[in-house]
């Protein structure tokens, strides 16, 4: 019997912030819809050349449901732009044959994720049945090969949990002063790369099982370009910035200065590189692609107060998890006040941006 | 392709109260539950004695995903405890079987059902995949012939709207003075009664598609006994009882009277006689068995503050769609003054009381 689904692999959650208010993830996405619109073409490419409708059995047998999962969808929109653009796809493909193809989608989030606002916002004419999944991905979510389609945009480079030795002031991968890997000190960077390949090893294994042979996997991840570090590129130093005004209101007694040395960001931008080595040694997929996109948000202006809410609806959670929920509007406040003199230093460093990493997976037959 | 995915029927949402607070139908819904504990048995039965795995195909072909889904599930306990009941009986079922059988389950309610709530309560330890599915179960929620077992219980004598000539002053059906279908007006008691059967053949009609061919659909519903009418049980009296308060309220200028007027219980309690020519017409399911129970609470002590919490849990979401919610405290405040006195007209009335209909259906094999 299915004991297997029993086993909760404990994850640590940081969900998007939910609703439809100022601060929501629903309203502050522009960023990630970018990176959407970048992945689309390429996701369209993927259906139409290497999704094999006659391996899945949707050419001979009497299966009709194709099954696609989002994972890590957040609250929407982006993640019905999506799902939308998938299933229009496989439609186009399938438009020689007769079959009568219908389409199960299923969101996927932590359990703390808002499917309230997710299930309130569904587009009401859509050509699926909706379904919420709720868990981590880094656990199996569904029964064994039942998903023809997974998508995960902008989720993979969430870790599931801050490596203990980054907290450990005995440790040599202690990451004091610092709230990212910086890529800078060495202990620190192998803890994190480290806490990410496992994290994808759990992923990749949970997918194994749940994808059927021949389904595909289209996974969307922010990297960093070879030989770059990341407090170089101007997102890492973005986040620098962050780390220095939390370091500012600890000087200035507004908030504790060991909660600020233990905050540091569950957050990991592996290089192409890192990636394919972990995927090959899972051994269980084949990489049909494997691109490296540039930021699409790289030549376009920064606006603070737009900068801002981005950076609050992603990393409220977090911030609130770590600090207590009657910090999070003086910390948002603070940094607030600070982005205008931050810009220089950030801009400066424009040459180098992070990257778009695109990967189309599929999975063998046994 | 899937285009009657887009089809959306129009269907009015009362949710359950949700969260977990002193109102939440999750910590008032005991006379749900004593229901599900009556039924358990006869759900046992109904898988040990009628689930054929071999028609399913569970025993030749590579099929192993067991799939069941509860229909009008609300916020949990109940639905856990039930969906937990179907499962060991399946397993037992298979134990002869060395197949190793995966279930997924699908919870459903109305998009505005509390799934965040449901989603932070599901059991830690679980033997299967969890799903929500948000909609009308008047329409279809799922692809084709996905489903192996169906569940709804205390849901389909929910109507998905109030019939228009009930509230409409120059109709013969006007239910004016009254807030349900009382039994004793002839032409209200027709527009009640074509309204449930229309969302019964709605319900059935999309269970039909959804349903593998030999799987079940266990329903169960309050019903009235054969030739007794509404008003005369005490379940009856009961909203009787609400609906002279909300007509007090009025006429002590703490309600609007149009608004009281046009106040009516979107609930039809039917006879087993009338569910079984709806299902019958239907002509797509067997009736494998139809039980009239007694109900689990006519022996018990009524508890006036208990009551009021178990019938707020249940109407505050309808109550609130009509009257507005800064009315919802005034109300139940009011009934909770004068249900001491109302006890003896109830309890006078006890000889009558609603039943338990359970009803076990198989999808026809076309």
């Amino acid at each position: 019997m299915a004991d297997e689904a029993a086993t909760i692999l404990p994850a640590e959650s940081y969900p998007m912030v939910g609703g439809d208010g100022d601060h929501s993830y629903a309203k502050n996405s522009s960023y990630q819809r970018a990176v959407l619109d970048v992945v689309k073409e390429m996701i369209n490419e993927a259906i139409a050349d290497k999704l094999d409708l006659k391996t899945l059995g949707f050419d001979t047998s009497n299966i009709n449901t194709f099954r696609v999962a989002d994972l890590g969808c957040s609250v929407g929109p982006n993640t019905f732009i999506a799902v939308q653009n998938i299933i229009e796809s496989v439609e186009l493909k399938c438009r020689r044959n007769s079959s009568a193809l219908e389409f199960q989608v299923f969101f996927n989030d932590h359990i703390e994720n808002d499917f309230n606002t997710l299930f309130n916002t569904l587009p009401p004419f859509r050509k699926y049945w909706a379904s919420g999944i709720p868990g981590s991905f880094h656990g199996r979510l569904f029964p064994k090969s039942t998903l023809h389609f997974v998508h995960s945009s902008y989720a993979v480079h969430w870790l599931s949990k801050i490596p203990k030795e980054i907290v450990d002031s005995k440790s040599p991968a202690w990451n004091k002063g610092n709230i990212q890997c910086t890529g800078f000190v060495k202990e620190v960077a192998e803890a994190y790369s480290t806490q990410f390949k496992k994290d994808m090893e759990s992923f990749l294994n949970a997918r194994v099982q749940e994808l059927v042979p021949g389904g595909l996997m289209a996974i969307v991840l922010s990297g960093l370009p070879d030989g770059i570090r990341n407090s170089e590129t101007a997102e890492g130093k973005f986040y620098d910035f962050l780390g220095s005004c939390l370091a500012d209101m600890a000087k200035m007694g507004l908030l504790d200065e060991e909660k600020v040395d233990s905050f540091n960001l569950p957050l990991y931008t592996p290089t192409s590189k890192e990636l394919q080595v972990i995927i090959e040694r899972n051994e269980c997929f084949t990489i049909e692609k494997m691109d490296i996109l540039k930021n699409p948000m790289r030549n376009m202006k920064f606006h603070p107060q737009s900068g801002i809410r981005q950076l609050r609806a992603v990393l409220e959670g977090v911030i609130k998890a770590h600090f207590g929920s009657e910090f999070v509007d003086q910390i948002f406040n603070y940094i607030a006040t600070k982005i205008p003199e931050s810009l220089f230093a950030i801009k400066e460093n424009k040459q180098h941006s992070k990257v778009i990493l695109f990967v189309l997976l599929k999975r063998i037959i046994d």
